[in-house]
């Protein structure tokens, strides 16, 4: 028999406890949580505090009564762990309701202790009392009631990942004015660049002010006024800080565990924690969740990844373990999915700037395709964006921003990433296809399908990042598409040769066979034919770019100034166009 | 330059038309089709006839003039080939307008044409004018025509695949009163039967009159009777023949070419044809589509799969190999997908009924599980059956019923099938989380989980067909619910202690340590903790009910007797319990 302790009781700790008692019914399993609640929805305060979810006991997946009398364990909550003596095998527990102290001994022990929202000291806000987090449901609470007050008519959400975007859809399906400001140029980060642009344009076409590039300086008049870094002053009822999470590490560092460049608590593969000094293994001390440092599975490298998944699965094989199961760890990819209004946005592993800043070589295959078959009703674009080493073929990551099967094409590929397949299996995955879910050639298909024209040299790319310093360079660039697609927006610079003219026309393009070109239409797939005529007459050195117009174009969506009124919103726009065919 | 033949301008000739002018823009590429349309959407004629898509035009994804013109193919549609000349590489072709014929050499020739429903010569068949099959733009202009006459208030579509399932669903939305009847005793072949009575309550919750094992004996009346085997007659002012198809394979026959057991082209894995004589291959003709024999992918035998993913992929990769590129044939696994009224059928791989016929060992893993976070709205449950190879533990095959997110956790097993992974790796897929998503545990780990349980030796499983003659036998039967659970509906002879109470009350069980035990929940989750405690007991031998009471339930269906009045049709009822907790 062993005695087992956790500190931490959502869900990484909770999913230990219950995968211990059923790998042993002996053993003594004792859960410290050092707030009220146990195993709480997380992921669901947003949209409670939005109504979604409109019965609070829903937050509460487990009770600590239900939970207890089930897995038989003994559940602490109002209970702190306050420090641990490694040597000793004990740790104090502080009793939050009476003060008292005591102490436990263990064989085992698991951290959970999560991360908490990062309240840097900006000046103003020790003194308002509606500037508020999100991390658990006093929090919600907290700020449910505020709004229940009837008094919030104009909100402030502070950062834009998945927290604050969420907060802002969800404070503005409340009818509440919403500004979210973000201190870097584009919110949710998983997300490269233009992809992320999609997002702002549906942030803004569903009347949420954004505010890019600029933080905030200070709060004033007892945090109703947010006055940002560039002077500009917003009127706030209330005020969301949602500008990241730090490992809560106050424990593990009190006890001299390992803690990395950031806080995070560093373990071994089997989440046995480390000494800070010598790096010798505690194996009795294990840490999972939010609060550690993961192997990234793409580059290996350290890294943080605050997400309900890991955490999850850390807490079952944590316990696998412990009871002499060999588990596997093969890192992290941090694939996620957020809703933002009628958006699905998902991604798994890295996206190019990561890659770049790792200096790691990608080759980038970029698709906007039609959810399902285009005749079928509601069928919207999803625009896709998957990265591979031109090496291995090895996918590095992936982005989807679309709707309605978004997310699927995501987990495909997030799968297929952690079975190791290469980009060029992605064609042979026989998917699900009937009118309503796909097409007999699934975007994950097509995905493949492009990257095996880039891999057989039918092409390189170029990204829509480059093409205008090109062009103005004199590159040449062909853009395919028709008259009616041009005039409606174009690349400065682009010769138009429509597609279905361009055996007849190919005598206009003058330029030597072996210089470079440039071809473009809307989505990358008439260039594509284009490309294949070109070849045919001869021209060897040609590039599609990637995501065509539809790309470039996101990629320059500028920010609506919203005056928060409803008839200043634009309605959310198509992000692509469905002229082209399905012929891969 | 090459001269290239396709027969046939639909899903696998025009993908393969398409792929061959992008591979080489000197070749000349004729396709020849005998009726009017190429390339429609074929999958989406009973969504046309049902009114969701609404515009004809939108059937034709391919215009005869707009694919000539973009891909300078010479396409020739109503010209029926008729013979081929192998030796001497010629083909003759009937102008089906002029009833003229004329010669055409080629250098490749690709056979693609399709497979056509059955129309056995059943008595008075001849003489109706209201009994029609679906395969085509004229099949359908003429079942909209009947329909668009306004006399049809009584339809019977015979048999129940995909086509007669989504003819009846259509119909009836059309406010038609549909009686569909199948000569098995369940419809969709690819699930196994308790996955079917899902499907067969959702078409009775419907008001569609469901018919199984039952076949036509004659019509009469000019087809307005139906009369089946059975005796009953049933009043139709539209027929639907819907009993399957046979491939096209007049032309091969007369060539010579090598047809299966059931009249499938013979190919090689490179979609050569061959002589019916000698084996001999022909290096020059192809055959592709719904046509040809295919290699299963999960038992490497010849099969055949009459789907549109297939018969594009073929297209291009028999495009490919004529022009001298190598191709993977790792076979199909005949991934589909349905949509029945609100529910989602996919499946991918074997069923446990193929894998029985075909001797092929297989265990099986049953999961109930929410489609998203149960306290996000609008959550519903998936029913997930999954077969793997106990050696290998390699997944054979999967199916799901269940609303929205049903075909994705399919579409990632089936990815995960193609790669070779193992039921385990189903684990470690770190999937698309967030409330409106899914739960942190998905569906997909949850097989996986539970996968590992079974190869652990935790539980054996004993399935729905088992356990009525094992309990009557005197096998002790352990019903873990809680009593107003079983008030509700339970397996007669199974002694109930609530899962809560089994600590307490684990004396009262008497039977030996190493006998039998079965033990059964709702859906298979509290039976695992169940057994847990039971083995902490000391009992050794412990069965779970796949898929619990849930699965048992689902078996059970009974047809419901529809008159045709909607006050007589139940609503759907949700076919699982959400009070399973996610803590695998």
């Amino acid at each position: 028999m062993k005695k087992i302790l956790i500190v931490g009781g959502v869900a990484g700790g909770a999913t230990a406890a219950a995968r211990l008692r059923r790998l042993s019914e002996e053993d003594e399993i004792i859960l410290f949580e050092r707030d009220e609640y146990i195993s709480f929805a997380n992921c669901g305060l947003p949209y409670y505090i939005g109504d979604v979810i409109k019965d609070r006991s829903k937050l509460l997946v487990q009770t600590v009564a239900g939970m207890s009398k089930r897995f038989n364990l003994d559940i602490r909550n109002f209970s702190e762990v306050t420090f641990i003596d490694t040597i000793g095998k004990t740790v104090e527990v502080k009793n939050q309701l009476t003060g008292k102290t005591y102490r436990e001994t263990f064989d085992k022990l698991i951290l959970s202790p999560g991360a908490k929202p990062i309240t840097p000291p900006i000046p103003g806000l020790a003194e308002a009392k509606t500037i508020l987090t999100l991390r658990n449901i006093p929090d919600t609470d907290k700020i449910k009631a505020i709004i229940e007050s009837g008094n919030v008519k104009r909100a402030v959400v502070i950062g834009g990942g998945f927290i604050g975007v969420e907060m802002a859809e969800n404070l503005s399906e409340l009818g509440v004015n919403v500004t979210l400001v973000e201190k870097l140029n584009q919110v949710l980060k998983p997300l490269d660049f233009e992809m992320a642009q999609l997002v702002h344009q549906e942030i803004n076409a569903n009347c949420v002010n954004l505010i890019l590039e600029d933080g905030v300086d200070h709060f004033q008049q007892q945090g109703t006024e947010v006055v940002l870094e560039s002077g500009r002053v917003l009127e706030a009822d209330l005020v969301i800080l949602a500008i990241g999470v730090v490992p809560e590490n106050g424990l593990a560092k009190s006890a001299n565990l390992k803690c990395g460049p950031r806080g995070h608590i560093v373990t071994t593969e089997n989440y046995e924690t480390m000494s800070a000094e010598n790096d010798i293994v505690n194996p009795n001390i294990f840490a999972i969740g939010d609060a550690i440092e993961v192997k990234d599975f793409v580059t290996k490298n350290k890294t943080a990844i605050a997400l309900a998944w890991p955490a999850n699965r850390q807490g079952r094989v944590v316990a696998d373990f412990i009871n002499g199961k060999t588990i596997r760890n093969a890192g992290i990819q941090g694939t996620a999915v957020a809703k933002v209004f009628n958006k699905i946005i998902a991604s798994t592993g890295n996206n190019a700037a990561q890659l770049k800043m790792k200096k790691i070589t990608y080759q980038v295959v970029v698709a906007h395709r039609a959810n399902h078959a285009g005749y079928y009703r509601n069928s919207t674009n999803i625009a896709l964006k998957l990265l591979y080493d031109p090496e291995t073929l090895k996918i590095l990551g992936a982005q989807a921003v679309g709707q309605d099967g978004t997310e699927k094409r995501i987990d495909v590929i997030a799968s297929a990433m952690k079975t190791g397949a290469t980009v060029l299996e992605l064609q042979d995955f026989e998917l699900c296809y009937a009118p309503p879910f796909s097409s007999a050639k699934d975007p994950v298909n097509i995905l493949g399908y492009i990257a095996e024209n880039i891999i057989d040299g039918i092409y390189k790319t170029v990204e829509w990042d480059e093409i205008d310093e090109i062009v103005s360079n004199g590159g040449f660039l062909l853009d395919v598409r028709t008259p009616t697609e041009v005039n409606a927006g174009v690349i400065n610079g682009a010769v138009n040769i429509e597609l279905d003219s361009l055996r007849d026309r190919i005598g206009e393009i003058s330029i030597a066979k072996d210089a470079p070109i440039y071809v473009t239409c809307q989505v990358g797939q008439r260039a594509y034919l284009a490309i294949c005529i070109l070849k045919g007459n001869g021209f060897t050195n040609i590039y599609n770019l990637a995501g065509g117009y539809s790309t470039y174009k996101a990629a320059h969506y500028k920010l609506a100034e919203l005056d928060f009124t409803v008839g200043e919103c634009a309605p959310p726009k198509d992000d692509a166009d469905k002229r082209d065919i399905d012929r891969g």
